[in-house]
């Protein structure tokens, strides 16, 4: 019969084969974040090469593509290497169907670049492809931050998640300015729909703040430079604030100087990759002594001359009962705090559950569902998920659809 | 390589092992009930025995306990076959310390009983020590339920763990009533402590129903007596408004009445153990149909000669698309409801939490702190979630502790 010290030690290395899955997954979170970034230069200089006709960043666009394949294929080694086996896997069902949507996009990539190179296709929907491919990407990442049961590990994978979002925000701002610079004008609507770009990235990017250590916040702020940043948003208020034509020349500039900002968020993705990685393999060292000192105070108790005439000794049975109340303690305070940091993941999914709800009741595309959300949060001054939540309580008296 | 295929149906294959873990464990919850059962029964005994000065019941207890360590083997067992191999188990951290917890308090039993046996311990710590025991059993439960990530088995979890949680607020009713009867009065305190435990059954009643379907609720509502509920609701009455002396004579009626509601329950919970067996059978059946399915369809299309010019023809691709986003809008949903599943766990965890922090802050005990969330959410009209929510938004301006 297994005793309940036994119970007790699988309960640790129970705790030590979820961290080392943590460590795994947190590895695939730098690969893809490399995947990520590849693929947004691709479509930054794809957006111009389309816009300028063809004129520009034609040999640019078929090298980044190069290192994209590269980048792609680090991915689906990861992938290779993740374990499918259902009898051992946590989250499987969830994570695999993220992994299958994202190696169905990789497919479609050879024709879409073919149809770039023809200039055979809109710059509007080959940025939109990219971008569907990217989430496709962060949607792992989502699922990884979401299956962390260790709360110290869940806080920076979810500092990670929301620096990678905010990262694709300045990425898709990039290719949206370049095409408006070269088409030499933007519309209003144009406008509110750049403005929604910069407010999603500073969303996303307080989120990072709010769950990261002063240690990589001051990493974060070393990381930008000023004068980068001030000619970002030069141009930005240029080109959010125009109303005649824009100087088609800027596009170039501005892609350049978003290029710089965003390669400088790689810097800190990268370092927020070291951050994780060490975290888990402190995680697992420490857990790992614990369980060495609770079998070794376990086998001494055991191994003692019981004085008492009870089978199991007054001193045995309060030093393992002080052992389980801990132990429950603190997988409880873990417990608590885990769900905490999870309230954030949890808003994110009450947002989106608000926009498809509008898309398919208001036949809205997912773009203006988000849009009529923070347009509704900003008339009431209340928060998006907030917002949100409200549209979800309506859903019962919205017509049509579900 | 693996393709996105390959992906899709591991991803069914972690669904379908998710659901035979969780078989696994709703078998181990039917168990448990048993077991809680047994020593409810036992308890109530055991305050009569004490209260009577060993007058009453003194065989049925001893004949009790015999049941109860047949009850107990069945659970060991149960443990005993539960997988311990931590790169199989999911949320095996939490549950295995709950287990430890289990059998460090079923150590204390055999020497309980003997004092109980030579009428060497008092009523309230003998009730006290049953329940502590029930409710580590009950905590087992609340994992299973926890980790359940299929909506459908959580809600049932969900529903029969608040009716498990309901039947021992009966229990400790039973012996608590009894207590008072054969001690001939009762204090105004007392009165208040018995009124908590009528509320707490009613709130677990109501989240029972709210998580259960008509056709466990007709059995539910079939089960009672209604005469037996009016006895008990009669001697209630009684006990929570004399201002006098109690009838010592009404000691045993309580108890008879009592124990003939709670072992109609009793057969409610059995009702739910088969509708959760079968719930998770279907549901195992349903998934490796689907898998099935899924995979000769993609077995059919990869072998289909392909027209187009691109390896993988457009065909091909629009199906494994349409199956991609079918399984994953699918995934969406079931997690989506999986959130308003347990968001009514997560109350619970809301008002422990509460709980402690007035335990340390206030240095009342469990009992005190629960009776003082209760007060302020009868004293504002509102619900004991939110009070324990307001309770834990003062934490950092309360005094002391922490």
């Amino acid at each position: 019969m297994k005793s309940g010290s036994s119970f007790l030690l699988a309960a640790r290395q129970c705790e030590i084969s979820e961290l080392e899955q943590l460590a795994r997954t947190s590895e695939l979170v730098g690969v893809i974040g490399r995947s990520i970034h590849a693929l947004q230069r691709e479509r930054g200089l794809a957006s111009i090469f389309l816009s300028s006709h063809g004129r520009v960043y034609g040999a640019e666009r078929q090298q980044q593509s190069a290192a994209c394949r590269a980048a792609e294929q680090e991915v689906r080694v990861h992938f290779e290497q993740l374990d499918t086996d259902a009898s051992r896997v946590r989250n499987g069902s969830r994570l695999f169907s993220r992994v299958a949507v994202v190696l169905h996009g990789l497919e479609g990539l050879p024709a879409l670049r073919e149809r770039i190179a023809a200039q055979a296709v809109d710059v509007a929907e080959a940025t939109a492809a990219y971008s569907r491919l990217v989430a496709a990407l962060l949607a792992v990442v989502f699922e990884a931050a979401d299956a962390s049961t260790d709360p110290e590990i869940s806080r920076a994978l979810v500092a990670m998640f929301n620096f990678m979002q905010g990262k694709e925000f300045a990425g898709q701002e990039r290719a949206f300015g370049a095409t408006a610079f070269a088409a030499g004008g933007i519309t209003p609507d144009g406008q509110q729909q750049w403005r929604h770009l910069i407010d999603a990235q500073q969303g996303c990017f307080q989120a990072f703040a709010d769950f990261s250590g002063p240690e990589v916040l001051r990493a974060e702020q070393a990381s930008g430079d000023p004068a980068v940043l001030a000619e970002v948003e030069r141009l930005r208020r240029i080109g959010c604030t125009a109303r005649g034509p824009l100087d088609a020349d800027l596009s170039l500039a501005w892609y350049e100087s978003c290029t710089r900002r965003i390669d400088g968020m790689r810097q800190v993705e990268d370092l927020l990759a070291v951050h994780l990685r060490r975290l888990c393999e402190s995680r697992i060292t420490q857990t790992r002594a614990e369980l060495r000192d609770q079998r070794a105070l376990l086998e001494e108790l055991s191994a003692r001359p019981v004085s008492g005439p009870a089978p199991y000794g007054p001193q045995l049975e309060r030093s393992i009962l002080a052992m389980v109340q801990e132990q429950s303690r603190r997988l409880q305070a873990m417990s608590d705090e885990l769900d905490a940091v999870r309230a954030t993941l949890n808003e994110r999914k009450v947002v989106e559950r608000a926009k498809g709800l509008l898309m398919a009741h208001r036949n809205m595309s997912e773009d203006e569902a988000y849009k009529a959300l923070r347009q509704m949060a900003m008339n009431q001054n209340r928060r998006l998920v907030d917002v949100a939540n409200a549209v979800l309580s309506l859903a019962d008296v919205l017509p049509g659809g579900r």
